[in-house]
């Protein structure tokens, strides 16, 4: 798993190196990568085994690993390592390897250590408080707490600007999504904001007078945990590197080399676990097809939560809800849950498309989840900009949940501007990734279908070696080789384009 | 968990420390303390949980861990410190503290650099080769191989003799064993030698004519499991600090907070799997009970190699393997698997006191265990001694096991001087731990039965506190305040004395 120099085409052994800097800050690099290879197990296990009277002491050696890496990632030679390296004779993929360093570099030494102690503080006391103040609907103490947070993310924004020389939000938005930019956000959500309020509209007529039978539980959980690991290897899911199992907010972690999966089984509910894993599989089937001998170095890195989310947004949707993959799904399912009338292929396509606007982001249908996404973009953006302050989250809130979903969300705090731990925790910039995540992938499919004109009729009889190729060759492996634009670009031969979506959304609930 | 300064009496706060040197050690040890949890989570996991492709990026981040650790252990400043600390005004713990920060140090660098390295390598090699060597039978190969780790150890007992002021042989006790003499071992083996093959031969005698009956297999997995936590439960172990898991080779890991205990399961023998699961929890009830307020300080850590195995050994054995205590696991393997006439508690207790000489350490019954660990004590004495070569071992081996069990070993070396990995892994100084367990745990009970005269009775009535809290106040609490034998002293009010052992066989197999 250690990258050795060869594979880049340095020069090792008995001649003197020609590449001294780029040599130590690759040491660097990998001695940080196996370190965090320990944090990323230890986080693993802390969700889906530790027992209560481990956290502590778990919570205690993980922030000491974090202290450690930091120390590590704002070491002062740093810099002089980075401008040295630059000036060495380095291959393209070297290069890369290089403006991911000092792109690291950046971001971890652009605050000054004042303001990451306050933020650290700030976001603590604000979700620590949230945990209570949510269920309590207290939006008045919330509101003391988020105040703080916005002001030390505003200062962030600009710390981080005068550092990457980018607009104080588009800082914030490059944490997360190197190289986009709020003017494309605006531009794409624009564009969504369009035609999503009237096509959901629309949809929701058309299935006004739609029968559609709910499979009866109880689904046994040993039987639904079997149920996962078929699909995941319906999916190619490579057992020998990696695993699923349960913790209370599903997530894929571990390491490339070995991919800790976790779900959550409800007794009366078979989509969300087998829809969770079969999303999760896809972030992890990204990760496991990393570049696998260039692991431990920044081009071999899953490119951005946006990329990622593209490809758990791939399976989840484009490759999940499909009808012919819903097709390959029905013989497992009864495989390990008998005949029901309700898994008639066609009534669980008709199940898994059922728009309901709502009020809760992560409970959302695909086709009413940008919606809330985009709501919270506009409002944070806003909120960054300093157009608005904390207080007038709400109105705001109301008017465009009216707007976009019809829904009234008035009084509601709890399950309104609460509900989710991103702003309580300061990640502002992050929001928008979802949505990106989703037209990324229509964007891959629709490249996808243009490389392989018969692919509907590949997925239905069960061959998804074309998605899979296509994947790792247009976005597994080139990992990190590119920045996003120029990735997105090289794999579907233009920038994102918001109209693939549309045209799968449409295609899917209208056709 | 994070051990406060207070805790240990230091003055902290607005005055100024008056012990800096000291303080600065205690922040140093707390650091390694809390990155060793990382590694200790992932190294259970790494047995318990990691598919095979995890393999090398795991051992990478642990071996990355470790030369981390190490650097911390050998930092050039050490020494100043200590010596600085030494003149500070401190308490009794903190002087037991700085006893141990001491003994560390001496411990992590005694070795001259270079001779580490030849000991990574030459115990590597010969480990790596004897996993196949083993099953070839071949002696021949294996022993290329070990004379270079005996010819490292013969220097590495020698350098540890000059750092520490013990001879040689002492000196790599002394890393397991804080305290122990070969002198001593020499009296205490001396003793064991004069009565335990006529007491072996005596049992064997006396049990020939004994009906047995063996439990009837397949026991499920499952139900193994379950009756293995319900003895844990019985055990009081304490699940929210911990969870039972299965692994290719049983062991009690994690850290204090949070104990990982594993077994492996047996279609066709509760014995193994139920027993290795009483003797692990052994080991976890010490790590639980250690003194939890000064945890990460030295002075809570458990004592030594021989002193753990007395716990696990006062679980397995004493309890484990009592009458009474017989009589309360069998309602528990009845629940689970339903009644058999061989599960009558004076059936299960002849079955489990059944003396069986064999070839194998490990399979060993109670009675013939500790001949084939002084065996071995004779035999790397004289190794480390220079009063052998590694060609002479089996010649050695082969009259001991016709002395001591009545085997005969010649020509069998894949069950006999090769069936260890202690040796081909350089642990010389570790195996007389094993009998030094058995020896305190006899004597622990001896003392417990002086402290409660009705003990027996106290087990057979379900009443297991007394062992309990008799092990707390004098083992789980004291930890590592005392060196060895004054721990034993403290605790049974004279040193450790072998006639305890004796009486306890006697009474258990002729009584
Ligand atoms: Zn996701
Ligand atoms: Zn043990």
């Amino acid at each position: 798993m250690t990258p050795t120099s060869t594979s880049t085409g340095m020069t090792n052994g008995t001649t003197a190196p020609t590449t001294p800097a780029y040599d130590e800050l690759t040491r660097r690099n990998e001695r940080a990568w196996r370190l965090e290879h320990l944090g990323s197990i230890a986080g693993w296990d802390q969700a889906a085994n530790m027992p209560p009277k481990g956290n502590e002491a778990r919570a205690a050696a993980l922030a000491e690993l974090g202290s450690l890496l930091h120390g590590l990632a704002t070491d002062p030679l740093l810099p002089e390592l980075l401008d040295r390296a630059e000036q060495e004779p380095l291959d393209p993929l070297q290069r890369a390897n290089l403006r991911e360093m000092r792109r690291d570099w950046v971001a971890n030494n652009a605050l000054p250590g004042g303001l990451v102690e306050q933020r650290t503080l700030a976001t603590a006391r604000c979700e620590h408080a949230w945990r209570t103040q949510r269920p309590a609907n207290d939006w008045a103490g919330f509101v003391e707490n988020l105040r703080p947070v916005v002001r030390i993310a505003r200062e962030e924004a600009i710390c981080l600007s005068q550092a990457t020389g980018l607009a104080p939000y588009d800082a914030l938005i490059d944490r997360f999504e190197p190289g986009m930019r709020a003017t494309e956000l605006a531009r794409l959500f624009g564009d969504l904001r369009g035609w999503l309020p009237d096509l959901i509209a629309r949809v929701r007529e058309r299935q006004a007078g739609e029968t559609v039978l709910r499979p009866t539980g109880p689904f046994d959980r040993a039987a639904q945990k079997a149920l996962g690991e078929a699909a995941m290897r319906l999916l190619d899911f490579d057992f020998d590197a990696g695993r699923l199992d349960e913790s209370t907010h599903p997530f894929s972690g571990g390491v490339p080399e070995d991919v800790r999966l976790t779900t959550r089984y409800l007794d009366d509910d078979l989509q969300q676990a087998l829809y969770g894993v079969i999303h999760e599989t896809g972030h992890a089937r990204y990760e496991q097809s990393l570049p696998r001998s260039l692991l431990g170095q920044p081009v071999a890195r899953a490119r951005s939560f946006g990329i990622h989310e593209s490809q758990s947004l791939s399976f989840e949707m484009q490759l999940g809800m499909h009808p012919g993959f819903i097709g390959l799904l029905v013989p497992l399912i009864e495989q390990h849950f008998g005949h029901q009338a309700a898994f008639a292929p066609a009534n669980l396509a008709r199940l898994l498309t059922r728009v309901h606007p709502g009020f809760i982001r992560v409970d959302a249908d695909e086709l009413t989840y940008p919606a809330h996404v985009m709501l919270r973009f506009e409002i944070e953006q806003a909120l960054i900009g300093g157009e608005i302050e904390v207080e007038d989250i709400p109105t705001l809130w109301d008017q465009k949940m009216a707007a976009y979903l019809g829904v009234d969300t008035r009084g509601n705090f709890r399950d309104g501007a609460m509900q989710d731990v991103h702003w309580p925790s300061g990640a502002f910039g992050y929001f928008p990734c979802y949505t990106l995540g989703a037209m990324y992938a229509a964007q891959w499919f629709a490249a996808m279908r243009r490389a392989t004109p018969d692919l509907d009729a590949r997925i239905a009889a069960g061959d998804l070696a074309p998605v899979f190729g296509w994947l790792r060759e247009h976005i597994w492996l080139p990992a990190s080789r590119w920045p996003t634009p120029e990735l997105a670009l090289r794999a579907s031969g233009e920038p994102l384009n918001p109209a693939h979506y549309r045209a799968h959304l449409e295609r899917r609930y209208l056709g």
